[in-house]
């Protein structure tokens, strides 16, 4: 891994191929120091991804498609069918790292199909394949973002002040953002967005990142605490709820990070309309409901220390689930690339997937 | 201000009078260091009260009593009126410094009750009437608190998991507790309670305080983010919650904790009881409903730095507000050593005021 002085972070893509590396930025940095990192091997990205040096399920869905070509690369082999079942096996075990988002699912399941199909022209051929195949994930993804914000963009209002929560915006992306791409969309056309940025415990993604990404294209935000979300809906100050998603049900509902399905209840309650703003293949058609979907349990440290600093006694029990899920009830509409999806949505989430 | 060695946190009374100066636990320094500290001097008691060395509704009630009673040595006048309104002043001073918990107010007015009533005796005869209060209004909290553990505790089944929030524990109050000295007698009379303690930013009382009590009580605790509350609720692993109270409005509005209100909102929709905890003279008698209840807005640092680390981008707006009300609807009961009320909340309260 090698700090690259390259890092202008202009475009703030967070994962990149570049010379046959992963470029990230380290988003563990931010929003203190802005460093991107050179990765040239499998096991360095696998850990990065733990780390969360890069994050958010877009952005997870490019960086596991990235890492697999590192993975490819490693494996010494001659025979294509050795070297697929290997590629598989190091395709599970990223799988595993963080279970939540279904975009690392898909797209490693994108890259093994790739390589399957490149089988017969052998191995170079299928690496070579795959570098492109992940590419293409990557290009086509940011499309669909943009393609998001324009959609998404109409549900705004000049004036609207709007509450997102973690950070789905190009740090968490291809490179534009899904909720976050929403109110920059918003924004370029001139509608006056004020954004409520809850720092979002554990990790501090909206304290981090959401927060210097407005900074960064001027938009105005005030940042507050997880705890103070209810008190302003209360006062009347939020208009519009606006979350990422790492997974969607058929039904409907919808894990992200935890903390959404709070904000969700607090925004039914104060009759806020709620948001999710995700890639139509966030959804999951392999999972009925919200229930089987796999939260992924963190370490304990993230709870009781900030910033290497202890803030909890020595000894005390922590529970850390990265994500929880909110019900169908709780979400107004799902703004996809295909339009906005709107309740029920079992029925027209199917024949979206069979278009 | 001289840090103490004679520290033993054997019983945790967080402000206490000894040899003619006030004993604060510095509630800044724990979990990592339980430190004592010796003040004597009215000024430096009004910045560990700004900068919550001390805090916690009923704990700040005794504080600024013993505050007043340093104010008072400093005064160096010999008229028994001028004396009485250069105490008012500081009174008022003081009041201002943390204006949501109406027991800072209260207890200062019974202090300047107590030095009008001794006004022909003297203004020594005064000061020592003042030290006498100020005692008499730590020992009856004391007496409060433990009457309220034992009627609230009736309501706690064995087996419960109970979420608290912030603390409201001994280093809260006179040193037994209001929500927490539920919890503790429950315990003590055999009760198996499991405590849900979300860490309650941006102060982290819950991680910092209520952590360490507990540990310290050896009652079962879980320590979580603000933002996991409503997915434990969601999964059935709360079955009641208990909270302080900074002030309550004639008609059962009650201020508490930024946060509270969230959590109110959240057990209402998962049908949990959600009870208030506190002294019944938490009841503001002066105030009719939540919306009059002042707030207090808090140093901006407070959100984007963490144990003087920060954690946000530097120029980002932040509100910090301290305090939030929850309506009176989503309170189960307020429980108080006068018994347990019950909505609707009024005329109850007004009748018991009346008794």
């Amino acid at each position: 891994m090698k700090v690259s002085s390259t890092c202008s972070g202009q475009a703030l893509c967070p994962v990149e191929w570049r010379g046959g590396k992963v470029k990230l930025i380290d988003q563990q940095k931010l929003p203190s120091k802005l460093v991107c990192i050179n990765i040239e091997s499998y096991k360095e990205m696998r850990e990065a991804i733990r780390l969360m040096r890069v994050r958010g399920a877009p952005a997870l869905g490019i960086a596991s498609a990235y890492t697999l070509v590192l993975g490819a690369k490693g494996i010494k082999v001659e025979s294509p069918d050795k070297f697929l079942m290997k590629l598989s096996n190091l395709s599970n075990e990223l799988k595993a790292v963080r279970p939540t988002a279904v975009s690392v699912a898909k797209a490693l399941d994108k890259m093994l199909e790739t390589a399957s199909k490149n089988r017969r022209f052998g191995i170079k051929k299928i690496k070579a394949a795959l570098i492109l195949q992940a590419k293409r994930i990557a290009s086509e993804s940011l499309e669909i973002e943009k393609k998001i914000g324009g959609i998404g963009s109409r549900v705004l209002k000049s004036g609207n002040n709007i509450l997102t929560y973690c950070n789905a915006g190009a740090l968490a992306t291809a490179g534009y953002g899904t909720a976050l791409g929403v109110i920059r969309t918003a924004a370029k056309k001139g509608k006056k967005i004020h954004v409520f940025v809850p720092e979002t415990r554990p990790k501090l993604q909206g304290a981090r990142l959401t927060a210097f990404e407005l900074l960064k294209y001027g938009i105005p935000a005030t940042l507050i605490t997880d705890s103070m979300i209810s008190h302003f809906m209360a006062r009347g100050a939020i208009d519009k709820v606006l979350v990422g998603a790492d997974r969607i049900a058929l039904n409907g509902d919808t894990a992200n990070k935890v903390g959404t399905y709070g904000i969700a209840v607090a925004a039914k309650e104060h009759g806020i309309p709620f948001y999710v703003v995700a890639p139509f293949n966030t959804i999951d058609g392999n999972i009925d409901s919200g229930e089987k979907i796999p939260i992924e349990e963190r370490n304990p440290e993230e709870v009781t220390h900030i910033g290497g600093k202890q803030i909890a006694p020595s000894g005390v029990s922590v529970l850390n689930p990265a994500f929880d899920v909110t019900p169908r009830r709780y979400i107004t509409g799902i703004i996809t690339e295909l339009g906005i999806i709107r309740p029920p949505y079992r029925g027209k989430i199917k024949s979206m997937m069979r278009e």
